[in-house]
């Protein structure tokens, strides 16, 4: 047996997520029957990060323990051939033995994408959370800027979860402001780029909700200091819509 | 009555095409039912080009004449409110009472998207025509270029149509290379884009097609004359998928 370390890029829109369910079709589901055919037998693939449904991934990591003989790029092209067009294998790598995806990752990149425009563009409907009233930029950055460092982030993570821990250390949290011109309709863009070494459930989307929330007024940005020093769940703001995010890279 | 002028966005993926048809959701029908129910009563919009099932538009245009005395802007929030998110009214203008979006309609301006890498984008899936094989963009200007000028360009019509003349001018033809990074992952993007004073049914298509094979080195650049002059539809190229073509502009 080898292990490989594969990298999917997907469209996550008409998905239930990255981890297999009873009902519905998941990325996992997609690979591990994909690979199954090409092996012979049932294979489980281990992914970097459960993303939700609705969620995108630019670069997703899993790993695979293969019996196969074949070399990475031939196994890539067969996979690929039976994806759907929404799925992508992007890099087939050789692994160490003990390589795992989750348990070996030392940190994310994700990325989410805000369409700030007074009419919604039908082009970024799937790919960004289109907010129509102008939002305060500057308001945005400084409560993202807060965010960076190592701070207890329980106030960001959706309830229900259960973790040792819910401290996190953010090595970067910034938003831009990007003029997209896809597929050629102008579209103001404000892009929320977040690396750190873990993130609980639902944290980028519970930031981003958060974040808009300066954005349009609502909320201090000096207040994310407060969210962050034993604040709940219910102080701090609304739950991004999935579509806008992004898992960009997993560290390893 | 007055008349108005809209302008229209759409991801045309999920239609059966502009037109009203039998069966499926058409563009043309969403915005009648929506407009019909500002107005009381039912409605016709004429719209400047009839896209086929997959086919997108940036700037669409359409005509229609209502009695309703709310200001542009109103009727184009109403009726926004009511399409679904892949449809969107980008503009309502006050129009003469002959105006007619067909038939006054002076020229259109269309762009194919090619995404040419090497492994498919799955966020370009729905967007553009995505062949792998490195594609020689020299020969393909040459082709393109050829186009420019008035031509019999019946080689390039869907077989089945008929018309008074199958002459048209073309104003400009052109490919280009572009980075795209959307929604971040680089893409290399050749993009047809093309203006003239009127289209054959599958013109563009018929044309980005027989550019690809030239392209793909199957076709001499210089046999592009020869198509137009006398040229039949079987010695044109393929069609080129629906889903890689937008609807740009339309000339007044």
């Amino acid at each position: 047996m080898r292990t490989l370390k594969l990298t999917i890029a997907y469209d996550g829109t008409r998905f239930v997520g990255w981890q297999r369910q009873a009902r519905g079709e998941s990325i996992q589901g997609l690979l591990e029957e994909a690979l199954a055919s090409l092996e012979g037998s049932a294979v489980t693939v281990h992914g970097a990060g459960r993303t939700d449904a609705g969620v995108h991934a630019i670069g997703q990591a899993a790993s695979v323990s293969l019996a196969s003989p074949h070399r990475a790029a031939t196994i890539m092209r067969a996979v690929n051939a039976q994806l759907p067009d929404d799925v992508r294998v992007t890099a087939v790598d050789e692994a160490p033995a003990e390589f795992h995806a989750r348990f070996g990752a030392a940190g994310k990149t994700y990325r989410y994408l805000i369409a700030n425009d007074a009419i919604a563009n039908p082009f970024l409907t799937r790919f960004s959370w289109q907010i129509a009233e102008p939002l305060d930029v500057d308001a945005m950055r400084a409560g993202a800027a807060a965010l960076a460092g190592t701070h207890d982030f329980a106030a960001f993570q959706s309830t229900g979860s259960a973790t040792a821990t819910t401290t996190r250390t953010l090595t970067r949290s910034e938003i831009r402001v990007e003029a997209s011109a896809f597929p050629a309709v102008a579209a103001r863009m404000l892009v929320y780029e977040v690396s750190g070494d873990g993130f609980l459930r639902h944290m980028v989307r519970a930031i981003v909700g958060t974040l808009v929330e300066m954005g349009r007024g609502q909320r201090d940005p000096r207040s994310m200091r407060e969210l962050m020093a034993g604040g709940t769940r219910a102080e701090a703001g609304i739950t991004a819509p999935a579509r806008g995010l992004f898992l960009v890279k997993v560290q390893y």
